[in-house]
């Protein structure tokens, strides 16, 4: 792509944006001046109303600065783009626009001494009009975190997830674990260590290590990632490492709560107890299945929903209640006392691989474009947060050896989840997971968004207050230095870019044999769920796949009858007669329907049954192949599908959107 | 538009969706009645954390039951709209729903007697834990009408409107003033017979009458203007309406807090005292004025920004900083003691008119469709509260006489509003305002959003639960009958439906001289507006319109060279080469091209001028009359207008979007 602008047009851009930047910081600061002496007054002044008034206005001058800040954010982030710098990601900038107004909001403005005892004792819901730019640390749980997981779910790769799947497992699970126990033991021995010396001013228990141990262990390289994603970088490893960092949060979420649920009987409390720890294990398995099972059952009711009535004809309403349904798995989550955020991770899949199958074209891409924006938005806002709590907040303890002893328990901490597992897992897999590989799995252990959301969400006692300290300056180093050293460690470690996924895999195709036998190794686990996932799941919840009617057995027909759609059996009739080849050979436009959506309006001489429909009883390992190849195409090209003029006699003004509304 | 749906798999939606109704409604019921056991002992328990954790499930306990409401509301409207029901819109149909959602509640759950009396003395800011199913007033005004009252001004038909500008400012204006003082007057006789019967329980001074008329002038004909739509009723009956209902509410808002504000002097208040009327009045004009200035200040600043700057490269950024600088219009407001819902309204208005030529098709597309969301979800989410409300609300009063005379007086206000102006107006307009027209609007005055967040905002005083309860039943008897009755009213008074709007027009081109007088009698007022949005606002402010090197006077060249957009030029130059007036003559594809926005790699062979660059120095009635003309169609179909093959030899697969992206 190439950017027509004149050296005048970008000069002149780059000036208006610089003075763009000093009006509305100075803004953001006179806003924070005008407001706080009419604090001061405030508290004297005992009329509700008033006082009110007054923490409304506050409110509103605080979300200002943030969308300030992200504005600024947006503009400078844009400069980078346009000039292809790529050490720092839109992230890391939001944190040093968080900072650089942090710095300003602390020394700029005279804060007075007594409000910083104030507010320890009102921690849970205290009004912040009286502190500076404060958020109730549960607005990253309930309102910003969500849509950043969904998305997450909603954009997972299903081709290279799947197929490592296992790898995947075994990191988030076993490896946040792990990874949290060494840290947890790690920062145990740092904080004895401290007692001896006499630094600890405060309880520090081997709970509060092991706490400490479990937020630090969920990982987000959303930074490492993006680069990823722009240079092309092999596959495998982007799905292992977005995989892994996806359910990691999850794992770390439970992991956190089921440890703070720890609580031994008697007075005696922070001593080892079986039962308690039994207790809490059994919470942690409690808590991830039933919210596992929420997410996933939202996403089924979704999915019958939108395959079973034609909602696809108003794109207005579908899209509504997408958004709602998905809405709803957190909230339903939350009072039933699971976990929303990992509820709404698993419904995000589940909608990415059944319910985006039932939309129409339009709603597929605006509920994309609908999550991305605000993944975009609560990304950026949590980021430039953070840097804004490192001057703002009024409880902050920054201890040296706690620090570096944190820094080298998550250096060892990620070690130990990778090599390790790296080494155990090579034992099974025959498409190993090469050492540069690790390195840079291990050099991608970026904690972010949950890290913070997790750490801030309880800072009332001294041990916390150190962890978040910690925690923040942790996230700032990962997502400054290792973010922005991440195309130089990819030179360094000599992995491939500019990998196409898509030549990839027609290569591999072509390799035959030898494409195989490196599928076969990770399919153990997948081929059940892929063969069940084929026959039963996907003719359930969408209109693809082969007919039930073919794979039940014959004495559920009835059942079977009603639940297949009609296009289950148009597209197996259809099938027999083309030649199910034919979509290998006929180039980029033809895998477009490779995983068949058939819409509502096709003439059905367009809806080709795709390999899916292909074999109905049992998926042979190239079946399984070409429909894990097709999958992902199908999801970056199916908003666009209608728009390729596919048959040449079509009158050439048939728009699709004024098709659809109309 | 025909279904393809067999009568089998229609029965078979019927049913689905009929049993999603009864399992989530008892979901609802369920989670109620789960969480309303513990809220009691929970009053016994005074630990903050775990009163926290509660008062956070009842939260999402409380979201929850509204996003099954709105899922309901959605898969019926859906039901309704695919069998063509006409007589129950969306926000009807979520009041009915809302409405036994109330019932259950009400009257299935036990709750203490003694709630209620809580619930008065800590109004302002009480955790809304023990009472059922209860928001922050604030919320409405604060997130949910913001979103609604932009879309409003974001998607105001610009055409019609700005040649009906003069009547449907004093309409607004005029007409809520009017209105707001019939009531209040009616309404003050009312309650001084009701003294005089004795039915009056608690003070009713003039200024709650004045403030209860202000509340009901604000008209929302929404559901009106839905069948409107629909059925394609008369475009200018159609711009009046929304014009005058938009506008309306801005005035309704401020007015409302002006008679608030209204506090003479001294012990003896609820006296009249011109001092204090004059400082209401100037506060009606200073925040009326001061909230318009910031609302069109920031869609000013985000038309330069994206003016100058090619975020229009990544759509994601675009979009995203539309949303914050439309947000942040909002915040400002508000921190500033300005009327954010104001602000918004007009910088809804200046971003259609300005920042929207400047987006990318793709952002133009998206920004649409997430504020249409927004607005969906928003208003059906009122519209269900409303329902809910009749029943959960603790405090209400109804008073018969009271509810009898408000009813009267509403009519009456309408009545008095729309004849006396539409008869002064008529003295000056020569394409009259007929009296079926006249009719309609005096039918249309539905009462909806507005009204309730106003009422609802502030329930402290007994006057106050009196307002909110008769509010309530206003806006329910004019939604649902009223609007109900639209197409019986439509066909009654002889309205003319399915009028083609562009048929409309080029009609009255050919018809010459007659619609060129038509077009002077609401000029003189306009005339100047178009002239200077043409010749200066327009070219400072999108890529369109003459240069100003030649609009603005030689002094001043330097800076008319630095504000002019290079396409500016380019399109002066290619207009002298074309036949402009190829525009009119093309048939709809060229049309989109009427208000030109060149797309940064347009070609430039395909960029027209469009009537707005051909005469630079002077608009004539012809080339106003032309801009206004397309106007429209450009905000219609500039999004899809890339998808249109304007040129049979571009390569076939030259998917716009694709070119976007990459």
């Amino acid at each position: 792509m190439g950017f027509k602008l004149t050296v005048n047009s970008a000069r002149r851009a780059t000036r208006t944006l610089w003075l763009l930047m000093l009006v509305s910081l100075s803004v953001c600061i006179c806003v924070c001046r005008a407001s706080s002496p009419e604090d001061d007054s405030a508290m004297e002044n005992i009329v509700t109303e008033k006082k009110a008034e007054e923490s409304h206005r506050q409110d509103s001058a605080d979300l200002l600065i943030f969308i300030m800040l992200l504005t600024l954010t947006i503009l400078t982030i844009w400069l980078f783009k346009h000039r292809r710098f790529r050490f720092l990601h839109e992230t890391g900038l939001a944190m040093i626009y968080g900072l650089l107004v942090g710095v300003v909001l602390r020394y700029g403005i005279h804060v007075p001494r007594d409000i910083s005892n104030v507010t320890l004792s009102c921690n849970v819901n205290a009004s912040p009009a009286t502190l500076l730019v404060t958020f109730d640390p549960e607005v990253f749980f309930n309102i910003l975190l969500p849509p950043i997981i969904f998305h997450a779910g909603y954009s997972l790769k299903r081709r290279h997830f799947f197929r490592n799947m296992g790898s995947i497992l075994a990191y988030a699970f076993l490896g946040t674990v792990i990874s949290c126990f060494i840290i947890g033991l790690l920062m145990y021995g740092c904080v004895m260590l401290m007692k001896q010396v006499g630094q600890l001013n405060g309880d520090f228990f081997f709970t509060d290590c092991l706490f400490f141990g479990a937020i630090v262990s969920a990982t987000d390289p959303v930074t490492v990632l993006a680069i990823f994603n722009e240079l092309q970088v092999d596959v495998d490893l982007y799905a292992l490492l977005f995989g892994e960092s996806v359910l990691n949060d999850a794992v770390a979420v439970v992991l956190s709560s089921s440890i703070v649920a720890y609580q031994p009987q008697g007075d005696n409390s922070h001593t080892f107890e079986v039962m308690a720890m039994l207790k809490s294990f059994g919470m942690f398995l409690g808590v991830f299945s039933g919210s596992f099972a929420l997410g996933v059952a939202t996403g089924v009711v979704t999915a019958l929903v939108t395959k079973f009535t034609k909602l696809r004809d108003f794109q207005l309403l579908e899209t509504a209640l997408f958004f709602l349904m998905s809405w709803s798995t957190f909230l339903l989550a939350e009072a039933c006392g699971f976990t929303g955020v990992v509820a709404v991770l698993f419904c995000g899949i589940t909608q990415a691989h059944y319910t985006f199958n039932n939309l129409s074209p339009e709603s597929q891409d605006r509920t994309k474009q609908l999550f991305e924006l605000l993944n975009f938005l609560a990304e950026n806002f949590i980021f430039s947060y953070m840097g804004l709590t490192l001057f703002t907040f009024q409880n902050h303890v920054f201890n040296p050896m706690f620090i570096v002893g944190a820094f080298l328990a998550v250096f060892l901490g990620r070690a130990a989840n990778i090599y390790p597992l790296s080494f155990l897992l090579n034992l099974g897999r025959r498409n190993k997971i090469r050492s540069n590989f690790q390195h840079m799995m291990m050099f991608a252990g970026l904690r972010g968004a949950m890290t913070f959301a997790l750490s801030i969400r309880d800072t009332a006692t001294y041990a916390r207050q150190m962890m978040f300290s910690t925690t923040l300056l942790v996230v700032f180093f990962t997502v400054w230095i290792c973010g922005g050293g991440t195309t130089q460690m990819l030179s360094c470690l000599h992995i491939r870019v500019g990998v196409d996924s898509d030549q990839d895999n027609s290569m591999s195709i072509a390799e035959g044999s030898e494409r195989r036998s490196t599928k076969q190794e990770s399919a153990w686990l997948f081929r059940i769920w892929y063969n069940f996932d084929h026959n039963y799941l996907k003719p359930i919840l969408t209109h693809s796949g082969p007919p039930l009617t073919a794979t039940l057995p014959t004495c559920c027909g009835p059942l079977a009858r009603c639940l297949t759609s009609p296009q289950a059996y148009e597209n197996e009739c259809q099938l027999k007669d083309d030649d199910s080849d034919l979509i290998l050979t006929d180039g980029d436009i033809s895998l477009t329907y490779g995983d068949i959506t058939v819409s509502t309006d096709a003439t059905g001489a367009h809806t080709s049954g795709g390999p899916a429909g292909a074999l109905a009883g049992g998926a042979t390992s190239e079946d399984l192949d070409r429909e894990l190849t097709y999958g992902d195409h199908e999801l970056v090209m199916r908003g666009t599908r209608l728009v390729l003029p596919m048959d040449d006699s079509e009158p050439p003004f048939t728009d699709p959107h004024h098709r659809l509304r109309m």
